[in-house]
């Protein structure tokens, strides 16, 4: 039963069992944990169950006893979660079963397929994540202030989703509700799609020699930083998104053999338009991604300060922003090798900006706007 | 006649004429009147040539009177540019000329094909630039502590060579040398291959709904940041280097059909094995970028800290940081909307991870490993 705080929030009382205590059932446990909530663990890894209890996230699930929990968090791999769940529903007959895996409508279609009554059950998907993996990278905090989707089926009753609701937010992320399809949906173009594109991309830089790669400037490195993703977690997202995916990668295709085609030929008649139209369609998306604050998308305005590379520096200049009074919305430092000058790159809002470079110009400092 | 400075660099005495006064020929004249070089400006826009003047990058070229220029960079657009060369060649016979588009090879091929004498001529290519264009974003310091290419034909004598040297230096750039064909391989790998990949994927957000577009993460920011590109300049780019282009994009097509075969069948045999080769492989890329001081490629560690979303948190904590005698290697900033709470991510040079963390966590910082 939930309990509910002065602003109308439910919280958690527990227990709460996890099952899975990789990075993300590691870190949802030290968060409970961190708020008082009883937590008990249980890994198919002995090793990983180990760390998990050794680092605070809870206490081995054996020691529950005949308690019932109040929920039951599945953190397992997104291609064993339909098992995990239908087990928990039927082992645990009064309690929340909520998942977190990245795809949602293939275990909801899964579970129905099977026949389990899905009332008690509501999938969920927490946008966190770390380079890391495993219990050891886990933190209580992982989940502050990130998104945490609740894709609750026709057949979730209200309280299963109130339950829900409490774990996200007790663990401080910022709650939204989609229906599975659009879940997937959404995830597929703003996650997925990301992924295979700078996957494909970066594949491509394998064979090249260093003195090229040598030329690399910001842009490479934006668009090829989420490369570096674990395939094996990609594996299962990919494959359980695949309708989806496929359906966005159809379009990009279609594009992609356009621009071939231009390419080939691009003195032809057209050409030019056919390009100018492909960075024009660019610019035209990119303007619809929302700012880092989640409101409308803003252009920020930029300014770049030079430095002198060495500690202290950066931390001077943000003092002094400080004093003038502006707010720093984004922050990029680039410093090169064998120089003495670093820059840093700031975003304020645009009607801050003159103030700041004339500000920063009079207190000495190399402002280029 | 280039002077040499005592560490065996030439300096640039001028005159120095820059055709073209956009961005980067009136950075070009700016960063030169810095060290107090002559410079005499024009551009076919009577309105940008007179802003270029007004900024301080020069005075307007009918000033130069009968003096030969020591040097004649061309800042004209790509598609114009071989024009322009081959026009300032006869005009100054005794001048070195450079260019500065972002593909050589096509203009090379193409002041080969008029029998213009290259002796004189180097192309060049300053990788930097800004999100604004014309005279009015241009500043001195653009190409501090950025990659400039120079691309001498087998033609060009060395004391043409010595001057385009002198020329990226002076502006604090970092220079290197590449044959025409080498540059544009190499650029079509690591900056042309990056925009269309981008672009590709930005311009599938056009359609999508805002509560979808809700859920972008710093991945989506990322790989989607350069489709924010200028249009007009990028169709001449990839017009300028189709040739090598087209050639990388047949193996993104490929595996692409490959991924989208996959996707379509995600449990057929194999198809999980497809799936983590694409992802590996991206790692396997991704991993050769060289790190941003151009040493080899670099683990840092990163290490994230809470703070509270208002002016100075930032600086106080850099403040810190420098205190205990760390360098801050780079630097993102996080944080959303309806929450107090902002979280920094900074990476560090691995060995001074674990000091870091117990530092500021010994001095009160909420931080996440």
């Amino acid at each position: 039963m939930a309990a509910f705080s002065s602003h109308g929030r439910g919280h958690l009382n527990g227990p709460v069992v996890v099952l899975g205590t990789g990075l993300l059932g590691a870190s949802i446990g030290l968060g409970l944990r961190g708020r008082g909530v009883p937590v008990y663990l249980s890994d198919p890894s002995p090793t990983n169950q180990a760390v998990a209890v050794d680092i605070g996230a809870g206490r081995p699930l054996d020691e529950l006893g005949s308690e019932q929990p109040q929920l039951v968090v599945v953190a397992a791999p997104p291609d064993v979660t339909a098992d995990v769940v239908e087990g928990a529903l039927r082992n645990y007959p009064s309690a929340v079963v909520v998942d977190i895996a990245s795809v949602k409508l293939a275990i909801q279609s899964e579970l129905r397929k099977r026949g389990v009554d899905l009332s008690r059950y509501v999938g969920t998907h927490p946008m966190a994540g770390r380079e890391k993996s495993g219990p050891v990278a886990a933190r209580g905090e992982l989940f502050t202030s990130m998104p945490w989707v609740l894709c609750p089926s026709e057949d979730t009753g209200p309280e299963a989703l109130q339950t829900a609701r409490s774990l996200a937010g007790d663990l401080g992320a910022l709650v939204s509700q989609f229906s599975a399809e659009e879940h997937d949906e959404a995830v597929a173009l703003v996650s997925h799609l990301p992924q295979v594109m700078s996957s494909l991309l970066a594949s491509r830089l394998q064979g090249t020699p260093l003195n090229a790669l040598s030329l690399a400037g910001n842009g490479l490195r934006d668009v090829t930083r989420i490369a570096a993703s674990d395939p094996t977690l990609w594996v299962q997202i990919l494959g359980g998104n695949a309708d989806r995916v496929v359906k966005i990668l159809y379009g990009v295709r279609e594009d992609l053999d356009r621009l071939i085609g231009t390419l080939e030929d691009p003195l032809a008649p057209g050409a030019r338009l056919d390009l100018a139209q492909l960075i024009s369609e660019g610019n035209a998306g990119q303007a619809r991604i929302p700012g880092k604050h989640g409101g409308p998308p803003q252009a920020y305005s930029w300014l770049t300060v030079l430095v002198d590379d060495k500690p202290g520096q950066i931390a001077r200049l943000l003092t002094e922003i400080g004093e003038i009074g502006v707010n720093v919305e984004d922050l990029r430092l680039d410093h090169s090798s064998g120089q003495n000058v670093g820059m840093v790159e700031l975003s304020v809002l645009p009607n801050k900006h003159d103030l700041l470079v004339e500000a920063l110009s009079d207190r000495g400092w190399r402002v280029l706007q």
